[in-house]
């Protein structure tokens, strides 16, 4: 346990600011975002990278466990202690001084407490961007513990393929410092060591700065609703938009009428878009974008897009039963809605799935087989990800159905539809959420026993101290 | 050493077409692409992954050292046996059944012994390329095990970015085969373990399968010679390409007055792309492509491209001294004969670097300014990939002269440049050739001590029989 002869060794280590102690101003670094609540031996806020270095090393030598916090954002308890009491939360939000912009390598060097926003407001001016777009706003060293993905990774992939480089302190006797920020875009002289760290929820290490790949901002954008004819016809659809588009695709969203209903339900400000107000079974968001804005005489990216979907429209594969050019903003405005929606139409039991991309159709048929049997007072209101196969499986349970607060029956829910996603589809039990306390029992269930067992034996060459919320191994 | 009964075992496991032991029938698999010779105790040549376990299972109760080989096309002695003759080569060359293309999830399941060439000719009829883009023909295994880069990289990365999923045979007692092909675009439920396969030049397993990410492939193409007003000037102009073409633009190729007068030289039939003849100091192969072909009345892609130059050219930066859109083909084919070109200048003295792309010129700058009282008698001939920050800098030594044939000049040659590279410039001495004997020196001396440590630990976790030309830690 933390008693006052730590609490002074690390405040003489971090300094009055650098140490919550007080219950009331620990509260937001003991609640997650959207899942229980956790108790904090102690909160650090170290400033530096050298700073978490000397707090890893107390820590360490005195048998104290860290548990890595970011912007806290997560959903799958990664980033808050657990219920003992005994763990200290290290949070990196007073890491926000170093924010070095190298323009000619279009890479962007930050410490890892910096939130997304943060980051590409101060970049907007240069007309760069850090390209992954995210419902969340996180800060930087969370986003690559947990290789965040989002709307655009179909084009411009996940935090991972974004990310040049990182330091890292280990937690080990010494608190290492990896500096592993040299910013090179190509570079093969051993193991890409930052792999190791991003994506594996602090538990390997603390990434305390980052070097960031930027893109141009796009200047222009254009988005529509595709109705395929069926759900057999979203992936020609998609294979038509990328056989054609390429890089120009940036977003090919798909959404389930229970989730547009349920957006259109409980989010007032939205319009209904289709026509006499009638939702179609499945709908496309398809957004592409560009770096530069046309001169006079030049088609408009509008045009682009119509005159591809007429191509589409007017080939054989009938792929399309409707579809239609709209202003970005409205039309992303309903697909930011649907988790507020779908949160709000009753007890939410969230899914965060992937496949391979056809299997995604042919998983959530199922599921609507399965489910009235398996689980009737369930709605599905599954939309995601389609251009990188990811889902946001969302079952609703009415708020004043029994089963709403069964822990039994939740639990029940969980290890039904993640067996039929893993074991009978390949899919991942968590495609962009990573791991936390939520799913650890499915990572010790779904994961090989020599992949434990290598991850093991790489904790102990990395962090043999405690860190982290999820265990490997 | 190998003996009878270890050949007579070994044939029991592979087959006799799965084994060689005749001098004339190795001396192709000891051979270096570019460096020296080894020689081989015997080669075995596995067809699928459960006979590369079987046979790695066999080699490593028995002690026999372990060198994975490709397509042998690498430049760094990675894939080639030592003198000794007591090390095994184990080939992909007949690993070339399993060729499943998914086109939906755009992704290709393929056994490593695949050629380059032979996987881009298979996938052509589907639109569909792996986008990768190199002078060699390497097979698959090798170029994710080297992590290749190429001229593209600008626009699709390396192979680690395209690479979703592998199948890797750990050198351990039981011959443990990962498989880690589940080929999802987005999964966070670990490590990423196949990171660790990727460019580590197989000393940690032997990649016998690989998911890859396809590309559409372009359907147009527009390139162009860009003469930059300065080498100060190569960077701004690089920026302004970029944030007006975004992911149109898929090469920027640097190329020095030297190396095209080695290519125009030393290949005939090569045209003198420039103006009266005058190869002027330094030049720029710029490439957009994209992936549709437009429609009747819309812009050419060559229009483009034209419209781009003449924006940057009146604009305020006067970064262009002269700029011309030309047919790729041509314009590609000079690119391509400066290899060629500089290796008959002289003795081929030569390096694959990167750096933050800022410091690219500024270093060429300082070789120029003191390999004359340094090392007078080199010419530097360098070119590279200035979108990604690579340099192939090749320097050329008059083949009559007395340093030519001396391995202590040549010594003394790497040394100095590869510690202003990396020293000084915070460079890598292995861009995309990956570590082999060639440079293994240099992963010694410029890797931090912690960081071998890891990798010892690693290797001990992987694979800890003897595998691989590289040792790590």
């Amino acid at each position: 346990m933390i008693d006052q002869n730590h609490i002074a060794a690390l405040t003489g280590i971090l300094g009055d600011k650098g140490i919550v102690t007080a219950e009331a101003d620990m509260a937001a670094y003991q609640t997650g975002a959207r899942y229980d609540a956790g108790r904090a031996a102690i909160v650090l806020r170290p400033q530096t990278t050298e700073e978490v270095s000397a707090a890893v090393v107390y820590c360490v030598k005195n048998g104290i466990a860290l548990i890595p916090q970011s912007g806290n954002t997560g959903l799958v308890s990664g980033s808050t202690p657990d219920t003992t009491g005994a763990q200290a939360v290290i949070s990196l939000d007073r890491m926000t001084q170093r924010f070095d912009l190298d323009r000619d390598n279009r890479s962007l060097h930050a410490d890892a407490g910096f939130r997304l926003s943060d980051v590409n407001r101060k970049l907007e001016k240069h007309g760069l961007f850090f390209p992954i777009d995210l419902g969340a706003d996180p800060r930087l060293g969370g986003m690559l513990a947990t290789n965040t993905g989002g709307s655009r990774f179909l084009k411009y992939g996940d935090v991972r393929r974004n990310t040049l480089g990182i330091k890292v302190v280990l937690a080990d006797e010494e608190g290492t410092i990896l500096d592993l920020t040299s910013g090179l875009r190509k570079n093969n002289t051993g193991i890409d060591w930052k792999q190791v760290f991003i994506g594996t929820s602090g538990s390997f290490g603390i990434i305390t700065e980052c070097v960031l790949n930027l893109e141009p901002l796009p200047k222009q954008v254009a988005t529509a609703y595709l109705v395929p004819a069926s759900g057999a016809h979203v992936m020609p659809l998609l294979r038509a938009m990328e056989d054609r588009l390429g890089a120009y695709l940036s977003a090919f969203e798909g959404i389930s009428k229970n989730a547009v209903s349920a957006a259109l339900d409980h989010v007032p400000s939205l319009k209904n878009p289709f026509q006499g107000g009638n939702v179609p079974d499945y709908v496309i968001l398809a957004e592409i974008s560009r770096t530069w804005v046309p001169r006079e005489g030049e088609q408009s990216l509008d045009a682009v897009l119509e005159s591809v979907l007429a191509e589409i429209w007017e080939g054989d594969d009938a792929t399309l039963a409707d579809a239609f050019v709209g202003p970005a903003h409205e039309m992303w405005s309903l697909r930011h809605a649907l988790s507020e929606g779908v949160k709000h139409s009753g007890k939410l039991i969230a899914f965060d799935l992937s496949f391979r991309r056809g299997d995604i159709m042919a998983f959530c048929d199922r599921m609507k087989a399965d489910m009235p049997q398996a689980f009737p007072e369930v709605t599905i209101c599954d939309f995601g990800h389609i251009g990188d196969g990811g889902v946001h499986f969302n079952l609703v349970v009415p708020k004043d159905s029994a089963s709403a607060s069964d822990k039994a029956f939740e639990q029940r829910l969980r290890d039904w539809v993640f067996a039929i996603a893993v074991s009978d589809f390949n899919g991942s039990f968590s495609a962009e959420h990573a791991i936390g306390r939520k799913n650890q029992a499915y990572y010790d269930l779904y994961t090989q026993q020599k992949i434990k067992d290598m991850a093991k034996g790489l904790k102990a060459i990395t962090s043999p101290g405690e860190l982290g919320a999820v265990r490997f191994g």
